[in-house]
């Protein structure tokens, strides 16, 4: 059991905090080889050390737990490894590939643990293309067993895939025939629009269970390349090589050690961890995310920012704050609004940052810094808790930390002089690290999104580059929602509080999925926009939840009773 | 009641069988003021003209039957006064503009009345934008009251707004605060898509009941003008003439009248109309559609097809094969499978299709007939039932009528000599209808769309119009999913349409919706794809439709009561 707290292991599921941090030193399920630039990635799933008891993982397949495993392989191999530029995912097992996600987990789990795990596994999913495609540490699959469900939709989110003709081996994606649900973890999305499947071929391939064999996968454009058995280890290896020669970073560089966070957990829910505190109001279901700006200076050299690695401020900030989120999304189900504050010294984060980003183009580990942020802040948008931003006086909401701002779907802002308050006045700077570092899912940045409508206003916040805006300008700029004096601020920022915790969670949820992603879709907003809400109600029908839907049924012999009403 | 038969009104809501059929005689809610080029639309709902007992439909709040009314006033107006250029929306009633979609009758609704009444609304508020956009037939709302909700999102498929600033009247969508749903009939997507409103401000204006007044619904985008009440009905003239000038037609083109439609309900669930023929097998879940080629030669000239008029094979199709989808999705709801077929002469359907193609650049019949079959194709497409084809011996899947197979989910076609068939061999013909004039939602055409993965196809395609294509070049053009012959044929469909009946209605409504538009995006797919989904999801969420959800406690006094977890 991954449980952060040994003395929460006698609680029941829903009381048992999860834990998103773990090491190599801890996987259950995964193993990786090591070999210059190629690594090789083994699922071998643990089928007793499953996230909670009550079902066994297995065939690989997968809960949470698996998954939380494989996101921190991920993370490591784009840090720890920065010289892999091929990883190979294979099964650890003889005959299957991976069967999907566990089936009885999903008929025992909560609504919001279902959904909350398909994101986060759709996360994982992106970040092994996002790999691939900004730092060239490219994923592919080596197909060989039975690959169904939630394993294809594995091997869909790699960059190729091959599959062995042995006679026996097929991908499936076998949700709807045996289970009524979709392949929500980007299945359906991945056939469509990155493997662009014929949509009636689609359709035939989504609904048979046995799936799809052979040169018939390849023809179906299912999968990259169908080798001969004999062929399929020489095969991999020779694809392997050319994914590894095709690696952004030099072969010599060396990684950073991804230290464990400093964290601390309160009995009131609050956690601290060096740069970020979160303070839980249970009874008003806010949560409060304070950052902190940076102490010391920004990195004198490339070589002092890999002597810092884990520790400095810019890559502590990122793991801390995508660490709090997730705690937050899984754990604190009630906590429905978000609150992002800030203190600190601005012109210290801007150092930071722009020392970074300065460096990304040539030192992978400035690079990969950024690019961690750029999925942090994509995190953060796909939270579907109400994200509000709060600039007081003494914040430090500069180039990536104002993004957080940009990425909330109201801000307040102090305005003028607060009595007794003698911290710098409340500003937003902005800097590079608003016009392009860090799209959002839909390949927009968060101001270009945010002024679909008046495009110049992105042109006119550039021209403010560098600036300490205080409430006038942010408002004349369109950077912020509202502005209150000292009178105001208190009382205004408590009801909408109040206001905003007295909606229903589901309006908040579905009203947010649609508000804070306009403009252009791309795959992955597709994913979590589309697809993920077809799932979420698919996961409320009876026809697949209810005593005698498919899903509850699944392994019991008897198959699942349908109201046959469409609707 | 808007019964189709007298006879059935004494029958509970289930079975009463809704007729999307209606004429301006027997409009109860709607009143048009015809003067040349501006037709002003009166919205003016009668309380007691629910489609259903149970409700009244207070402060011109609308049901389905309302929309239905609408919806033959919008296909009305392109056929029978095509003299129109500006339609101007406005209530009929003093102090309310509109306030959306009755809440009582959300309340006492069925999960699938509710989600095939947003899916016809939708496609009625779309129509309005095709209009502007296709016909220039420009919808402009003239805005006095409240104007909220459902009410705002039909301000909101107009092409201008224009609110009086009277320090009472307002927009608003109040669904979140209120109800616990979203504004579902396009209005969360049109606020961030169509008018680019800010995602905060968006966020603020669908958070608060009371709406947005005056300059503010301006400086937010919400509304194109706010005019002093004083000047309000001057600058409203002003805006209709403008758009009245941008008319494509002629001043003097003279309507046609769309005729009723000649049909016959059966027992067992058929029904016949002069072309097209539905039976329902309901043990197996099936409805067989089947389409009658022509008769009878092209119009010879321009003067021909007017003077046919609705009785021209062509658009007497278009509207029986529109009223038969609309007619199964709300009333026939077990029918979880669309099997389309045709049987007639492929050159003559070629014939009729060339000649309203060829006129569709200079005549406004041929130009709208045209458009009125991409509206159908599209309802197709939107239809959340699976689609199959059957292409079988002496069928006539040629140009328009071969869009049908291509949106279809899956396609069997009839491959060599049947014995005992003395018919035309199964054949697929291509024509330019295939290859522009009849894009789906997502703006590319169905083969773009098929082919999205092998765009040389379409080309391929493109080089086989004209030709008659049987199975062994349909399947090598990718244009059919199976082909089988005489021993296999029956067998093969027999299976595959049990094995549809077999699998969940509802993991097939969000397979097809995820399979059936890959490539770009729309707002039209937004919204059938995303803001529908998640609405969907609510729609079944305790928060809205339990026994305390806010949608059912609406009027009672008693707020809802919320399970505060989010997902």
């Amino acid at each position: 059991m991954h449980m952060a707290n040994e003395n929460d292991a006698g609680e029941s599921p829903l009381t048992q905090r999860i834990d998103f941090q773990t090491d190599p030193s801890r996987y259950r399920h995964w193993r990786v080889a090591y070999d210059g630039a190629v690594a090789t990635l083994f699922m071998d799933v643990d089928e007793d050390g499953g996230l909670f008891d009550g079902y066994q993982l297995k065939l690989n397949s997968y809960d949470l737990g698996v998954d939380i495993e494989l996101a921190d392989v991920v993370q490591r191999m784009r840090f720890e490894h920065p010289e892999v530029g091929a990883v190979v995912l294979r099964s650890g097992k003889d005959r299957v590939f991976c069967a999907g996600a566990n089936i009885r987990m999903l008929g025992v789990a909560t609504h919001a643990h279902k959904v909350n795990f398909c994101k986060f596994t759709n996360e994982t999913r992106n970040a092994f293309e996002a790999a691939g495609a900004d730092s060239g540490q490219h994923y592919m699959c080596a197909v060989k067993g039975a690959c169904a469900g939630g394993g294809y939709e594995l091997a869909l989110a790699c960059d190729h895939i091959i599959l062995t003709d042995d006679g026996a081996s097929s991908v499936a994606l076998p949700e709807v025939p045996l289970l009524a649900v979709l392949p929500g973890t980007g299945g359906l999305t991945r056939v469509t629009d990155k493997r662009k499947v014929r949509r009636d071929l689609a359709d035939v391939f989504c609904s048979i269970e046995e799936g799809v064999r052979g040169k018939r996968a390849q023809e179906w454009r299912l999968v990259d390349e169908v080798v001969p058995n004999s062929k399929f280890e020489e095969m991999v290896a020779v694809r392997a090589r050319e994914f590894a020669a095709k690696a952004k970073t030099p072969a010599d560089a060396k990684g950073i050690s991804l230290t464990p966070l400093q964290r601390a957990f309160g009995e009131d829910g609050s956690v601290r961890y060096s740069l970020v505190e979160v303070q839980i109001d249970r009874p008003k279901g806010v949560a409060t995310i304070t950052i902190s700006g940076p102490e010391g200076e920004a990195p004198a050299s490339v070589a002092d920012l890999h002597a810092e690695g884990a520790s400095s401020w810019i890559l502590r900030l990122a793991r801390e704050l995508d660490d709090a989120i997730l705690h937050l999304r899984l754990n604190e189900l009630e906590v429905g609004v978000l609150v992002f504050k800030s203190q600190g010294d601005a012109a210290k984060v801007l150092a930071h940052e722009a020392f970074m980003h300065a460096n990304a183009g040539d030192d992978w580990l400035a690079r990969e810094i950024e690019l961690y942020w750029k999925r942090v802040l994509k995190r953060i948008d796909l939270t579907s808790r109400s994200l509000v931003g709060l600039i007081e006086n003494g914040s430090c909401f500069a180039g990536v930390l104002a993004e957080i701002l940009f990425a909330c779907d109201r801000t307040y802002m102090m305005s003028g002089e607060f009595e007794g308050d003698n911290r710098a006045p409340a500003a937003i700077t902005l800097s590079d690290a608003n016009f392009g570092p860090y799209p959002m899912s839909n390949d927009l940045t968060r101001l270009r999104t945010r002024f679909l409508g008046e495009p110049g206003k992105v042109e006119e916040a550039a021209r403010a580059m560098g600036k300490a805006l205080q409430a006038t300008e942010a408002v004349k700029l369109g950077l912020v929602t509202f502005v209150f004096d000292d009178v105001d601020w208190e009382d205004e920022v408590r009801i909408f509080l109040e206001e905003r915790a007295s909606f229903s969670p589901d309006a908040m949820t579905g009203m947010e999925a649609n508000l804070r992603f306009p403009g252009p879709e791309t795959m992955e907003t597709r994913i979590f926009g589309r697809l993920t809400a077809w799932q979420n109600w698919i996961f409320q029908r009876p026809n697949a939840v209810g005593e005698s839907g498919a899903l509850k049924r699944y392994g019991t012999g008897a198959r699942g009773e349908f109201d046959r009403r469409r609707v």
